[in-house]
């Protein structure tokens, strides 16, 4: 890997630059310690935003912030576009493709990946939308699936079909619904809207699980009142390519998208002791149980020692990125010596948008919607964007969206070819 | 295909959505014709900075515009994305993925696509540069080989071959030039910089073969000034993917971008007898010789009968545009039985941009180069750059970069693998 010795500092290294690992990498001070930090792409991204990549909200170099412009200047700082592949936790080394590398602290902050549940015919034929290639896959078999809904002279019905109630596929099907109702009908004037159909299909008898009853309810409302038909109560079975199989109905379908949960983006190379439900078990200071220099932050970790959340914190962006605060933090203490810190969650609510003027927040002692929670969600998505630039460029395209209803028809990039799909092949 | 009867209208059809097909297709009255507009993508490249898009200067999305965004709200006007297989002269009828369809009136406006003059080796091995997939293929190399070269500790001499002296060989070595003096010692501080070489290939004995000695001079000076090691009088032998082979020197390279030339993109069915030099043989009023309902413009078709080009008019964007133009002004003026009009082209010179404050022009009744010229070069492609979006993100994009020097190191977008290609497969 090209990294050169340190003989003063003690070497940390970093997998993944998500939320957790960016905040750890960026906070360590670099005066304590020489840090390595290590990602398969070369860019942060900012997953909250990629639905909207897919739905054609924005250009993907938004909500992407290349690695190395944030870490610009840092002095006994390395990053490396690689893909670690085993991790020897007697020996601390890393194996990746292009090299070894030992290391005297791993942080592991490798995040999460769809969760196909085992099923490798989803797996292999559904849409998930963890990163931006596969936002870039959706966004062409949406346009792709549209184009060829025209050029054939008999009607046929187009299925979107979303798989998961949680916010990814609550804000999917908003999104899409928004997309059929006001952009469709000024790009595709030949296109009879009643051919295009969306469904969103929840296992569980709520949508939006994890908040509470009330914003539950009013994004069914909404999502409704949008035209999505929702299906409560009814998991899937399986998925040939061609048709979804769930409890109450088969539904024929080339655009599956699988937003039906994620877990931990695991490693090889660390025994099961330390996994509980596809994460990796850590104390409240971060670190795996039983392994004095290895650590594990955000998705990929599970902590049971707070107290108010004995399952683990919840697998979104803010648990990680205050883990990576706090842990850097604790390098630094224990640089001088000081006490470190175990870690409390300090929840600021859940949020989901469902649509313009439409969204729900559950805050800490109340619970907002509508309108506010509709700006609120922005400003803070605003907030947590990485880079001027990009936030400008979000902005921009905002406002612009919201004055106009218009997102400029979005052009294929590179089209995607899945050889599973039948409609990308087909153009 | 699924396009309407039009009774009362004659149907024209248009192959291609470049400089030439976006204008005919849009200055063509649809209250006279039915127009049906054909293209294997949703979107009109902008290719004068495709090597913008490859060099981390521009995002895709600045540089394409939504074919649908362009004609949105015209009546008697269809899109289809399609690619043309074959089309049957006799019958009147176009053969495509999506199906066939009848015409009236057929203008092919297809474009160039690479001539890699028959030679496989380099047609499989080498990086070309003609759209945007290419584009992004080609930035992704190159941020590959620099990171390949940061992560091994044996330092390896990384050159990046451009073959091909014309105004892309030259735009895109400058701009590889700058960005390796000015750019990547902000973001790669480890690099050492004589490991990145850059090598211009010609095979003709000056750069910019089409433009006056004084300016083709001057593009040398500037060139070698910058730092690229310039061969003239130096043809290709060949090249087997890590080794190119020329008249005075063989260099090891993973990077050969192949802009040697490019040839007309002529659609299966046309006898050999229509054809010269893999161009379409068209008359003054861009009718293919002996078929009255056939036409073809820009790069695709050439026209011996403009006087002062007794071999066609140069392969560029500025001729396309106007036979565009004329050709659809003769449609509306055979509507009105008016008489139609030979084309003769308005040559307003030709450009080339070799860096920051470096380009020339040959104008008219003179030549420029330097700031003027290049101030010039910058002024002419905003205003020819479709869409006020599009001309406002340049703009934006062009001013940051002038004054911080700054291009935002690019993200890597769905990399690309090439088989062939050792470098992406490494990573």
């Amino acid at each position: 890997m090209n990294i050169p010795n340190s003989y003063l500092l003690k070497r940390i290294v970093i997998i993944g630059s998500g939320f957790g690992g960016l905040q750890v990498a960026t906070k360590l001070s670099n005066r304590f310690y020489q840090i390595v930090l290590i990602d398969k792409n070369n860019y942060h991204t900012f997953q909250p935003l990629l639905y909207q990549v897919a739905t054609f909200g924005l250009e993907p170099d938004s909500i992407a912030k290349s690695i190395r412009f944030l870490i610009r200047k840092r002095k006994n700082f390395f990053f490396r576009l690689a893909k670690v592949n085993f991790i020897d936790i007697n020996y601390n080394i890393i194996y990746s493709n292009i090299g070894e590398l030992e290391y005297d602290y791993l942080i592991i902050a490798t995040g999460s990946k769809t969760n196909f549940f085992g099923n490798q015919n989803i797996e292999k034929f559904s849409l998930p939308l963890k990163n931006i290639g596969e936002a870039l896959n959706l966004r062409n078999c949406i346009l792709h699936s549209i184009e060829y809904a025209l050029s054939i002279r008999k009607k046929k019905i187009i299925n979107f079909i979303i798989v998961g109630g949680g916010p990814t596929g609550v804000e999917l099907a908003g999104s899409l619904a928004e997309l059929k109702y006001y952009i469709l009908p000024k790009y595709y004037p030949e296109l009879d809207l009643n051919q295009i159909n969306i469904h969103l299909i929840q296992a569980t008898k709520k949508l939006l699980d994890g908040m509470s009853e009330s914003s539950s309810n009013i994004a069914l409302n909404y999502i409704k009142k949008m035209g999505v038909n929702v299906w409560l109560n009814n998991p899937v079975k399986n998925y040939d390519g061609k048709t979804i199989f769930t409890k109450k109905v088969n539904l024929k379908s080339y655009n599956v998208i699988w937003a039906a949960g994620v877990k931990g983006a695991i490693i090889k190379g660390l025994g099961n002791k330390y996994i509980a439900n596809n994460r990796i078990l850590v104390d409240k200071y971060h670190k795996v149980q039983g392994i004095n220099n290895l650590f594990a932050i955000g998705d990929v970790a599970v902590m049971k020692e707070d107290n108010k959340y004995p399952n683990g914190h919840p697998m979104i962006a803010l648990p990680a990125i205050q883990q990576g605060i706090n842990l850097a933090k604790n390098f630094n203490r224990f640089f001088f010596k000081k006490k470190i810190q175990p870690f409390k969650f300090k929840n600021k609510g859940y949020m989901a948008i469902i649509g313009r003027n439409k969204a729900v927040c559950d805050l800490s002692y109340f619970t907002i919607s509508g309108s506010i929670a509709w700006i609120l969600w922005m400003i803070i998505h605003l907030m947590k964007i990485q880079g001027f630039r990009n936030k400008l460029l979000t902005l921009i395209n905002w406002i612009t969206q919201y004055f106009n209803y218009n997102k400029s028809i979005s052009i294929l990039i590179r089209p995607y070819i899945n050889y599973n799909n039948i409609l990308t092949q087909y153009h």
